[in-house]
C-alpha cells in the first residue's frame, strides 16, 4: 500500500454559500503536492460585517503551503469562485487556469489591482487536460446560470474525482454548453471515486426548469408595457441578458446597459465569442432622445445593492435616466436571501413614483441557475462516484445531500470547511481539522474576522460611544473638569439635562474622591473612570456606552 | 351642508407593516373630537436602527391635541397594535378600550410601566357600542391569528365606517371567533361610507386557507417523530399553540412551554376563556426525567429573535433543556422579510446538532394571519363600501389595493402615514399633510429616529472611531505630541506601522505647521485636525473614519 494519499480540504463554501475554494493533494502526508480550487469572495452585511467591503476565506493554511502548491483552477467567472483570485495572488503566486469567458474575467480583476494578466492561462474544454504535479485536470461543460461553467476532471494516482463546480442540468441554457449527458457518461465509464457536488437548491424539490422557459413571460411582458421597461438580474447571466435584450429589441426597444458589471459581461462575452447576435445597445446620453415605450434598460443591482443601477433609479436619477409613472420595472431575478430589505425599500421607491413592479414571485421571470434536488440525484446516477462530498451549501445542504447519497448506497462525506479528508482507498476518513476562517477587506487592509475591529463596529453601533479626557497635573491632581464627548447616544436622558453635563459630573464626583494611589495608576485610573462613566449613563439613559478613556499626564 | 367634517389620519402602519396608528376624527376643522385605533410599535434592524429597542410612531401631532381625544381603541392584542399603548400613555392619557383577551395583554403592559390598569376598559363584541364623542363604536368579530381579533364599526354623523383591523376569512379558526359572514353582511345593509382596510396579503393570489388545515400535517410530524419535538410559532398564535400542543398530548407527549411570551399568551388566553381544554403543562426542571420521545417544548423565537428561546436552545442550554441529535425542530411559522439572516442561522446550528429541521417551506404547517387578494375582494363585496381606503401595508400594497378597489368600482385612496382624508360628502379629498414620523425607545429613553443618535450609529459601524486628544498650553502652543485613540479600525496599514502612530505623525506635523491664528480659532483647529486624520486614516487604511476632536486649552 502506497504511503502516498489523495486529500481534499474545503477552506471556504463548505459551511457558507460563498467564498468558495476547495483544495486536493497527493503526495506523502504533509508534503502533499496542492491544486486549489475556485477563490472566491462573499459579501458583508450589516448585521455581522459593518463596514466591510469584502469576505474572503482565510488561506493561511495555503500560504504556509505555497510551494506546495501546482495549480489554481477556476471554475467559472462568478464572484464566488473567482472574486478572490487577485486578492490572493501576492500570497500564493500559483499559476492560474480557466476557460476563455472565466480568463476574460479573472484578468480583468488581475489587472484592477495591478497583478501580471499571464498569471492567468487559458485551457479549452475536454478533452484538453493541464498536468500540475501529479494531477491531471480537464474542464468539463456544464450548464450554470453563466457561461462556459465547468465541472472539474480530477485524477491522480488514486483515480477520478468529479468536482461539479455549480451546475444545473438544462438542455436549453440559451447561451452556453448545453448539459450532454452522453459526454459525461463516457467520462464517468470507467468509475469515479469521488463526486464533490453542488448543493445549493437540496432542499427545493421539483426538477429545475430550463432557462429557456422564462422566454415567453419575458416576451409578452416587455411587449405589454407601455412606458419605458427596466429589467434587472445578475449581470453574469449572460443568457438571461440576451433573453430581455432580444424580447427588448423585438418590442422596438432600443437597448441600454447601466451598470459597470453589466456592460463588462456583455463585453466579455463578445470578446470570448459566447454571445452573438447581441442586439446593438445605445448608450445613456443617446437615449434621452427615444421616446419612453421605445426603451428598455437592463441594470445591474437585482439585490438591492445600494450603489447599483435599481437602488440609484430608485432614489432619483441614474446616469441621466429616470424611472417615471407608468414605467415597469421586472425583477428577473431571485432576492437571496438576506438581501429582503435592500430589494423591498426599492420595490416600495418605485411604487412611489407610479412605477409597475413585477417580480419572480409567481416564478415566470426567473429559474435557478443550481440543479435541484431531482437534478442531483440524476447527476449522481450520471457519475455513479462510490463517494460524493458535498460543497457550496451550509451545513444544512451539505447535511441533506448527504442523507440522500447515503439512502442510495453512495458513501456521503459531510466535510465542512478545515475538515481535511484523506479519500485514498475504499473508504474515505478524516485526517487532520486545519484552522480555517474568513479574511475581511475592510478599505486597503485585509483583517482578520475575529480580530476585534468589526466586534468593535458592532460594539458602537448597538451601545454608543463616549471619550472621556482627563489631564492631570504634575502632582497627579486633575486639572479643570473631566470632559465628555458622545457619539450615538441621546442628547438627554432621565434628568433632563444634556447627558454630557451628566456624564461629567457623575466624573468630576468620582475623580474628587479617588485617592492618589488610584490617580497615580493608569490602569486603576482607566478602569475606575470608564466603569463611572458607563454606570452615570445606564441610570440616565438606559445604555451602557463603548467608552475611550483620555488620561494626559502633564508631568 | 355641515361646517363639520369627518376625517381619517394615518399616523402608523399606512407605508410600512408595523407600528398601526390611525385616527378618525369629527367636528369643525381643527377642533374635531378624535378618537385612536390601535397604537402599536415596530421592531428595529441593524441596517437601519441598530441599538434601538422599539419603533413606535411619532405621536406628536396627537399630544398636540391631547384635549380632543375621546377615546384609544385596540382591534387585538398584535405588537404593532397594542405595543405602544403603555409607551404612549402618558403623553396622551385617554381612556383606553379593548375586549377581553386584548385587555388582559394591554393591562400587563400598562402594569410593566407603572401605569394604571384601569385606563383600560373592557368591552364586549358587537352589538354593544362605546359612546366616544360624537362617534359610537362597536367591536365587530373577525378571524385573524390572535383570539378575540375585531374590526371596528365606527359611526358618526357622516355615516358608518368600518376599520377592518387583521383579518383574514376563516370559518374554522380552533381557537377564536370564525369569520361571519352573516353578521357582517347584516352591520353592512344599510350602507358603509368607507372600509378602511388590512393590505398585508394583497399580492397573494390565492384563497387563504383555514387554520384548521394544518392540524393534520402536525399531528403527523408530531407523532412520527422519535426524539423530542420543539415547535416555535407566534406566542400570540393561540389556536396554532393549541393544535401544537394536541398533537403532542396526543402521541403521548408532556408539553412544556419556554419563553416568557409563550406562558403569559397560554396564561392571558386562559383567564379570558377564549382557550378552553390545553393540555397540561410541564415545568422545564420537571421535563428533565421525562423521557425525549415523550416530550414536545413550544418555544418563542420563530423570527430568529436572539434571545427568545429557539435561538438560545440553538447556542445550547436553554432552561435546563437542550437540543440533541435525532430531535426535530418545527418551524410552524413564516419567515418575516428581513428576518432571514437569524432564522437561516439557528437552523444550521441545529443542522450541526444533527437535529432535524422542519419548515413551512412546503406549506403544511403554517397558514397565513391576513386575507389574501380573493378573501380581499370577498370582504369588499360584503361590505360594499363607496370607499375604500388600504392600510397595514407598505406603498406597494397600499397602491396595489387602490388598484383593486378601482377595477371593482368603489373609490380607491391611497393614504399613507401623514396624509389627513376628508371622508365627508361624496368624494373624497386630501385635507392636509401632518408631519409624521417614527420615535426610537432607546435604552430608557425615547428619541426622534431623524435627530442623528442613530446615523452616528450607523456611521461608526460603516467607517470606525477615530480620538484626536491636544493639549494647548497658555500661549495657544501645542503641550506635547496629538494623542489618537481609535476603535474598529485595523492595527496596521500601508506603512506596516501601528496605526495611531501614523495618524499621530501626520496630526504633529499638521500641528507643527499651523499658523497662531488657526491654533487660537477652536473651529478652524478642530475643522484642520479632523481634516488632516481622516485624510491621513483615508492614505493608510483606505477608510476616513468618524473622528471627534478634544482640544483641551490650559489657559
Amino acid at each position: 500500500m502506497s504511503s502516498e494519499r489523495l486529500i481534499y480540504l474545503p477552506l471556504g463554501g463548505a459551511g457558507e454559500i460563498g467564498m468558495n475554494a476547495y483544495v486536493y493533494g497527493y503526495g506523502k502526508p504533509g508534503k502533499e503536492r496542492l491544486i486549489v480550487v475556485d477563490l472566491g469572495v462573499a459579501f458583508p452585511d450589516m448585521d455581522s460585517s459593518p463596514g466591510v467591503d469584502l469576505i474572503l476565506p482565510d488561506i493561511t493554511w495555503l500560504k504556509e503551503r505555497r510551494n506546495q502548491i501546482e495549480a489554481v483552477f477556476v471554475t467559472h467567472a462568478h464572484e464566488d469562485h473567482v472574486g478572490a483570485v487577485a486578492h490572493t495572488y501576492d500570497q500564493l503566486k500559483a499559476p492560474i487556469y480557466a476557460r476563455s469567458f472565466t480568463s476574460n474575467i479573472a484578468r480583468r480583476k488581475m489587472d484592477e489591482y495591478g497583478h501580471p494578466e499571464d498569471a492567468i492561462t487559458t485551457v479549452s474544454a475536454w478533452p484538453e487536460q493541464v498536468t500540475a504535479g501529479p494531477f491531471t485536470v480537464g474542464f468539463l461543460p456544464i450548464s450554470h446560470s453563466i457561461p462556459e461553467s465547468s465541472a472539474l476532471v480530477i485524477d491522480s494516482p488514486e483515480g477520478r474525482v468529479i468536482h461539479s463546480g455549480d451546475f444545473k442540468l438544462d438542455v436549453t441554457p440559451v447561451v452556453g454548453e448545453a448539459f450532454d449527458p452522453a459526454l459525461w457518461t463516457e467520462v464517468c465509464k470507467d468509475g469515479v471515486k469521488a463526486l464533490i457536488c453542488d448543493s445549493t437548491n437540496v432542499f427545493s424539490p421539483h426538477a429545475g426548469r430550463s432557462e429557456a422557459t422564462v422566454g415567453p413571460a419575458i416576451e409578452k411582458l416587455v411587449s405589454e408595457a407601455t412606458g419605458m421597461v427596466v429589467a434587472t438580474t445578475f449581470a453574469s447571466n449572460v443568457a438571461r441578458v440576451k433573453t430581455l435584450a432580444d424580447a427588448g429589441a423585438r418590442s422596438g426597444r432600443s437597448i441600454v446597459l447601466l451598470g459597470r458589471a453589466m456592460r463588462r459581461m456583455v463585453e466579455a462575452s463578445v470578446e470570448t465569442g459566447v454571445l452573438r447576435d447581441f442586439p446593438t445597445t445605445v448608450s445613456p446620453e443617446n437615449a434621452r432622445a427615444i421616446p419612453r415605450e421605445n426603451l428598455m434598460l437592463l441594470v445591474t443591482g437585482s439585490q438591492g445593492e445600494r450603489r447599483a443601477a435599481s437602488a440609484q433609479l430608485a432614489r432619483g436619477k441614474y446616469q441621466g435616466m429616470e424611472m417615471k409613472e407608468g414605467d415597469t420595472f421586472l425583477f428577473s431575478s431571485k432576492t437571496i436571501p438576506g438581501n429582503e430589505r435592500g430589494v423591498i425599500r426599492i420595490i416600495n421607491a418605485f411604487s412611489e413614483m407610479g412605477v409597475d413592479v413585477v417580480d419572480d414571485s409567481n416564478g415566470d421571470y426567473h429559474v435557478s441557475g443550481h440543479a435541484n434536488r431531482p437534478d442531483l440525484e440524476t447527476l449522481h446516477d450520471i457519475v455513479k462516484p462510490q463517494i460524493l462530498i458535498p460543497m457550496h451549501g451550509e451545513h444544512r445542504h451539505l447535511r441533506e445531500h448527504v442523507k440522500i447519497a447515503d439512502g442510495k448506497g453512495i458513501k456521503g462525506v459531510l466535510a465542512v470547511n478545515g475538515m481535511m479528508i484523506d479519500l485514498s482507498g475504499n473508504t474515505p476518513k478524516v485526517a487532520e481539522y486545519v484552522e480555517t476562517g474568513r479574511t475581511y477587506i475592510d478599505g486597503s487592509v485585509q483583517i482578520g474576522a475575529l480580530d476585534g475591529v468589526v466586534r468593535d463596529r458592532i460594539r458602537m453601533a448597538l451601545n454608543g460611544h463616549v471619550v472621556v479626557t482627563v489631564i492631570l497635573d504634575e502632582n497627579d491632581e486633575p486639572l479643570g473638569d473631566p470632559w465628555c464627548e458622545v457619539m450615538g447616544l441621546p442628547e438627554q436622558g432621565r434628568s433632563k439635562a444634556p447627558l454630557v453635563d451628566v456624564l461629567e459630573a457623575d466624573l468630576s464626583q468620582w475623580l474628587g474622591r479617588a485617592k492618589p494611589a488610584t490617580l497615580q495608576d493608569d490602569d486603576k485610573l482607566n478602569d475606575g473612570l470608564k466603569r463611572t462613566v458607563r454606570q452615570s449613563a445606564q441610570d440616565e439613559i438606559g445604555k451602557k456606552p463603548e467608552a475611550t478613556i483620555v488620561v494626559s499626564r502633564l508631568s
